[in-house]
């Protein structure tokens, strides 16, 4: 499905038991996912798949999908992706992203997919694809990101 | 208010005369800005403000907005700015952008001012910031971006 | 070796018959990948990886490859993976790229591996790593890079 | 000089006392930095201004900088401008940058200059431009980067 996402990458260790109700309980407080309609997919250590129907009131002005509703689902992904692999009184910080878009964001329904690469102590590197399901069932690749997140531990 | 932004820009001509109602045309047809609640504040060659009031529904888990609602104001800050130095049978695309989080975006009200830096025949270079207004009026930076964007003609 | 890519990326086709020897070509006119003494390992459509010796001279202050050292190897693999999937008349051209430190670059050998993601008319957009080899024989990621090119056509 | 970059930047107050001297030691140890020919020319409290002659070895095939020297000029200007903002006791690695190339980077001397824009405990965010000497003695800009320092303190 999220063919820019190496098929091999690195394994990771949750970074606590708890690490699947970690992200179902914070992505219930994203209250901008319920604007956009965006529920969990999926969660593994070190990787988080959202998925979110097509809604015309997420469009530019062709009928796609705007970038910002593609970068936030991919920044999600992102960010709940490093968040499996954080200590359990940690939290989760995105300092930037970068989001290519790579084809119109047309489709059913989209999947945002993302892959930890790197987790250090504080940052960690993640790479998401957003992908739209085409008439004929394949998933597309509308969008691109690698981002850095941080996990924040208690002062 | 934009302090990230240049004081002394290039200075750009306009890529048409109807540039400004251009902007606000090619706006009204983008259906998640009215989503959003965002509006247009500002048009000049090279540079768009977009306005938009703070609301709960757009937030992440710990009440700030979603990076993807500010790296939406600001695409559209920079792809609007970019539009007003393009030809007249232009389209504008955003090929890529970068958005750096600076502080927790809180604020009553938010504007993201986009700069055209580089304007080529086909790739327009521009740097947009997000600021928050605070409760003593002044003006918060909370994000930065910097996008390469297209313009596209009638083949 | 560049666990950081697919493993099955989108299949490409040549842009032409000759698209081996002509990234061999413009590789060698080059300069600064002979200042750094880069040489070009692997040549496939759709992916180009370049191999560099380490040389205490392109260090930063801590004894690592500095940051634009890997940013060049990068760029220099992404945009000839880029150019092998472009026509004959065709020049490519860097836009502008995204570059992530992953871990010191420190080793014996370093490559970097670039990987087309979307081919577009003008627009393509590549992943590349940087891997360094280890005492063990192992390569790892220190560095990760998200560039969009320009294919450059004579008016 | 540097049109991109703020004429009203915030203001910093150095890290500590002899931040001006830290910058050159620090420098002097960028192996990489000698290999390019490339010196400091201003070190201010947030600010930081490399220069750099042109030299023929240091170019892509077109006879212009290689995309990777002028990120790598960059990439200092902007991690010792983030340096000189920080505690004594620290180091400065960089994280992350996304650089465009906005001309051919062809001249007779080039100037990098970076400039911190948000100064946090561990991240501290940067802009920087490159510029060329044209032969009128003008500075044309021809490559942005915003990029992601960290401070480094010891454990």
């Amino acid at each position: 499905m999220t063919e820019a996402l190496p098929a091999h990458p690195p394994t990771f260790s949750p970074g606590c038991p708890e690490y699947v109700q970690r992200v179902h309980d914070s992505f219930r407080e994203q209250a901008f996912m319920r604007t956009l309609g965006a529920s969990v997919a999926e969660v593994a250590p070190g990787t988080v798949t959202l998925v979110m129907p097509y809604r015309e009131d997420l469009t530019q002005q062709n009928g796609f999908l705007h970038a910002g509703v593609t970068a936030a689902l991919a920044d999600s992904a992102a960010g709940y992706a490093a968040y499996t692999v954080m200590a359990p009184d940690s939290n989760v910080l995105s300092i930037e992203f970068k989001h290519n878009l790579l084809s119109p964001a047309i489709g059913a329904r989209f999947h945002a997919r993302g892959q930890v690469l790197r987790a250090g102590k504080q940052i960690v590197v993640v790479q998401a694809t957003v992908t739209a399901e085409q008439p004929d069932g394949r998933e597309k690749s509308v969008a691109l990101m690698q981002a850095t997140m941080m996990q924040v531990r208690p002062a």
